[in-house]
């Protein structure tokens, strides 16, 4: 008998039945076969290895893929659990899940003593054990006998977790001499671990209760080759030396001060410089595209988020609220309600529409003080926030200037890797989960899809995952060195019209509500400029650097022909610093250096006699002798590319 | 027996004890004697008709003095209680005083029924008693020959002020046959009231209780001549028209919303344009100036202002707290805290300094709803702040270069009338009411009046009126139509770079405290847009208004030309708006004549023909046809001037 499989392009093929994904893969093309690392089965991530027996549509999934890149972490996780059986006696497992970046397990090393010293030995045990190529073999397993495993073997967290399972969805995978209680999927087998760093060793409270046994935590990161590895850990090592919290410090960009409050930063005169020819670009840009610009307060009453549906819900994200006149007001967490007031406030009529509404609005959100992170995860929030209201024909052109408002920043910041992520509703949840507007869902999705392809953004596309009220793009960049930062969120609204009651007179003179599009190409200050420190590692394009020449003269004697050179660079537009301290050449250069000025010009002498400059530039040294307009005009080429 | 009279100059001259002012002044000069209304025997103002008899300073109040004022208003709300009492039988007396534009009176009518229609009537009887000229007669009294006269009288209101005072000040004050308990000063006689206009009839509860009778308030104003008071009445109809809450709907410049919040303005594009553009201007202002610019948050920890000092004494100005993680954040109310805390992240030497910190900080103030009043009064202001940091010799500079930035702005807005108010200390209430830094305060009082007059500044200067930790600037600015607005208040600030610790390391290589300048010279953007709207009469100039050019087409068909127009236009970097609406040409032009843009140009058969331009300036009319170059020549003249 056979069955028809579907694969994205919409292609329809046909197998026997019983066929597995990786039996797929190989028949397509063997290179491809030694690839797949699990496979999306109706949506659903499964073994690669996994009989299909119906009809279904199916994703191979390699190592290109997140799914598939999780699936082998969490194999690799029960490789290292493997290795340290093979190593120890007595050890008892907790839970071992992929993460972000790699996996870890949580171990009961029982009277064993291991340190971050033992990690090489594990690591090599482990690589041991991939090059026997075990097979990940799934068993179906009743809970009885799944209790009896775990009783005889000694293992009580195993146990615990069991007990929140039921007949007939518990699992065991065995892989060499290990087997382990888990839901799966896997790799087939342990010869795709081509690579493996075991990162660092920590403590854990089991099921993250500080009132229970304190567990040994082990992370580690695996890679299908060894180039990966090594450039994963190459990248580590240049993002630490870019750390925006190190750099924000070095280059005086902002400060958090202990009487004001954590995730408030301050920020100093060069990170108030960045915000300002940030900004000073979006609003040049906005302006461009035909954008307005309004403000509103940073409060309002309860009644405006009420009406906006975020309270109750959102309410833990919130600032708690202040009350006054016996009215509860709220430090807003998002713009977007006070600026459905504004559209609001004047009746408007198609011909008026699209109306863009920008601010570079500050909002409050709670997070708790624990996964304060830096710039990248505060409590205040300055947003390059918008939102677009129009017809839906006008929709299409303005999602597109949206996303090449994106584009045009990118190239501006030279970002060159970027994706986004579209997330759409499920047409089987319309009225409950999504907002009950068959037609405008699709045609929004086809018109957010088609943009994105004629754009040539690359992006995924993930069922089930919108906003209530309309399709979520959530945009993803790359630092230089590769790293990946959640930039902003756009998203296309069909319900704030109606819960606002925004209308506009159609062409058909009758009522009707605005889409609305909210979008923050320029994220916020904050991650942006965090992103920033890590993307330039603090090297700020000559446009962007708050200082973009530091004058040094070597002593006091020449202090008259440095003002007088400062004086002229100035006059032409250029930020200079002068160092007039009574230091040493030496360390005014490198204090210079330190805090990344691009060119400095170091007076003395020779340099006043022939009224010449002696210029060198950050991080290469000394690049010879100008006029000050050989210098003048270096600097202007610069800046114009 | 002879006795020296200091002068404000000075000058000192010698006269008989028991002269009084006005006999000084009649001496002066004969016209002088004419004009003095009261006279500051030191520094204490009194009549003008009392015997001096030691020696004394001496200041002649005229109408110019706001002193002089209040004693003429004062007189006037008497002149008013005579003539009520000569028209109506058993009217009693609450209280009568001067205030910012003129004088009331609170009367018990008892069964005499007044309204609004016999203003004119009671005008005409204060006329005719003030054409007697009757003397103010002061009279000290002992409490019970007080207690008799108004027992006798029957004015229980009266009698229930006379209950709050004591035997020896007790004064009773008669002119013509009235007589009030009063504690004067007041002027010469009833003559000196020229013009005469009561302004309104309203009720007032007895001592502000509304749970006790309510009486009777009649408003009036009056003038030493008939010129000012039709100057007076036309400012006032020319204010009325230049209502900024009115002209701020109009031009759609902001809006309140019952779901955000009374005094919290949601500006409109309009508004959110000229808040850009004002903005513009101090950045580009400061920035030439020598300021660096920073963000900081909306709110604080509770131990910031602790440390500041504003709680627990501002709390009834601040808004109420939020509890976070067991600790008390506040919205703040302004924005020094976080700017010294920025000043002290990193550690200074007069290297260093002066530092500069600019911010066009928000921040929220409680004022009770009752008060709140369009832009002038509101909850949320954003604020031209700055902070400058510097040492004893750089104040000075600072100082003036500070005002010479209010002049620039000044220049820049066409305000031709301004003042300030020098608030000083007290030398005897040092350690107590003022911060003790004798030397300091001499010292600085002498550089700030030294640094007005030698800038041609007019200003007060007032005794006792200082802050605890510095002088006081007070800036008065007068609308073009003569209204008197409060535009900011400088500070200049001795603690509270003690309290923050705010140290540098100056030329000594010791630890010093920098002075601090608080400055706002363009306010908030809530008053100064409010006063500009009435100063301008919502007129902008070219290079402030959000809409420079309207272009008209007179139908559809001039689409195409009116569209080519506008792109020109927009290109060279005006600001158009293009009316589109299927309206007739009379309807466009009347509608954009009502939102004040500058200058109209009408599209239809003939100026496409001729590919020319038929221009109207708003509230001028037809200005001539031209061409589209000559347009934006005229434009650009326009906007160089």
């Amino acid at each position: 008998m056979s069955i028809k499989i579907t694969f994205p392009d919409g292609a329809v093929r046909e197998y026997d039945k019983g066929i597995t994904a990786l039996d797929i893969a190989n028949k397509l093309s063997n290179s491809l076969g030694k690839k797949i690392l699990s496979a999306k089965i109706n949506n659903k991530v499964c073994d690669a290895t996994l009989p299909i027996n119906d009809d279904a549509t199916l994703e191979l999934l390699t190592w290109n893929e997140n799914d598939g890149k999780q699936t082998f972490w969490h194999s690799s996780a029960h490789l290292l659990a493997e290795a340290l059986e093979s190593l120890y006696t007595g050890v008892k497992f907790g839970i071992g899940p992929p993460i972000d970046n790699g996996f870890y397990y949580d171990v009961d090393f029982g009277d064993n003593v291991v340190s971050a010293n033992d990690l090489v030995k594990i690591e090599k045990k482990m690589k041991d054990l991939a090059a026997q190529k075990s097979e990940y073999k799934r068993q179906e397993i009743s809970k009885a006998d799944a209790i009896q495993y775990f009783t005889e073997k000694g293992d009580e967290y195993k146990l615990e977790l069991l007990d929140g399972l039921n007949d007939g969805e518990i699992t065991f995978y065995t892989q060499g001499n290990f087997t382990d209680l888990c839901r799966g999927p896997h790799i087939p087998n342990t010869g795709f671990i081509k690579s493996i760093k075991l990162m660092k060793i920590a403590g854990a409270y089991w099921r993250g209760d500080e009132k229970r046994k304190q567990l040994t935590r082990i992370y580690g990161v695996t890679f299908p080759n060894q180039q990966e590895l090594d450039d994963y850990l190459l990248m580590l090592e240049e993002a630490e030396k870019r750390d925006h919290r190190k750099l924000g410090q070095q280059l005086q960009i902002y400060t958090f001060d202990e009487e004001v409050g954590p995730g408030l930063p301050l920020w100093l005169p060069n990170g108030g410089f960045l915000i300002e020819k940030i900004e000073e670009l979006a609003k040049k840009t906005e302006d461009e595209a035909g954008y307005s610009r309004v403000r509103t307060p940073h409060i309002a009453k309860e009644a405006l988020y009420l009406r906006s549906g975020h309270l109750p819900y959102y309410a833990e994200s919130m600032f708690p609220p202040m009350e006054l006149d016996n009215v509860k007001y709220y430090l807003k967490a998002m713009n977007c309600p006070h600026h459905h007031k504004i559209f609001g406030a004047i009746p408007k009529s198609y011909k008026d529409l699209p109306i863009r509404l920008a601010e570079y609005g500050t909002c409050y959100r709670y997070e708790d003080s624990g996964s304060l992170f830096g710039l990248m995860r505060v409590r205040s929030l300055q947003m390059n926030d918008a939102h677009i209201y129009c017809t839906k024909e006008q929709f299409e052109q303005e999602f597109r200037a949206v996303n090449e408002m994106y584009l045009k920043y990118f190239k501006i910041f030279g970002i060159e890797k970027y994706k986004m992520r579209l997330s759409k509703h499920e047409p089987s949840k319309l009225g409950q989960k999504y907002i009950n507007e068959p037609e405008l869902w699709i045609e929004t999705e086809k018109m957010v899809r088609d943009v994105l392809i004629s754009s040539n953004i690359p992006f995924d596309e993930v069922p089930d995952e919108a906003a209530f009220y309309g399709p979520k793009i959530d945009i993803q960049i790359y630092s230089v060195i590769g790293r990946e930062f959640t930039l902003a969120t756009n998203q296309v609204d069909f319900a704030q019209g109606r819960r606002f009651n925004l209308k506009y007179v159609n062409k058909e003179n009758q009522e009707d509500y605005p889409i609305i599009i909210h979008r923050a190409p320029l994220s916020t200050h904050e991650r942006f400029i965090g992103f920033l420190l890590e993307h330039y590692a603090g090297n700020f394009p000559l446009w962007l650097t708050p200082k973009q020449v530091a004058i040094l003269p070597i002593s006091d004697k020449f202090l008259d022909f440095s003002t007088q050179i400062a004086n002229e660079l100035k006059a032409n537009g250029f930020r200079i610093t002068l160092d007039e301290r009574a230091e040493k050449i030496g360390k005014k250069i490198r204090d210079a250096e330190l805090m990344k000025i691009p060119y400095m010009l170091v007076i003395g002498e020779k340099e006043v006699e022939n009224q010449q400059i002696s210029v060198r530039k950050h991080g290469k040294g000394d690049i010879g002798t100008f006029t000050i307009q050989d210098f003048n005009l270096l600097l202007q080429k610069e800046l114009e590319n």
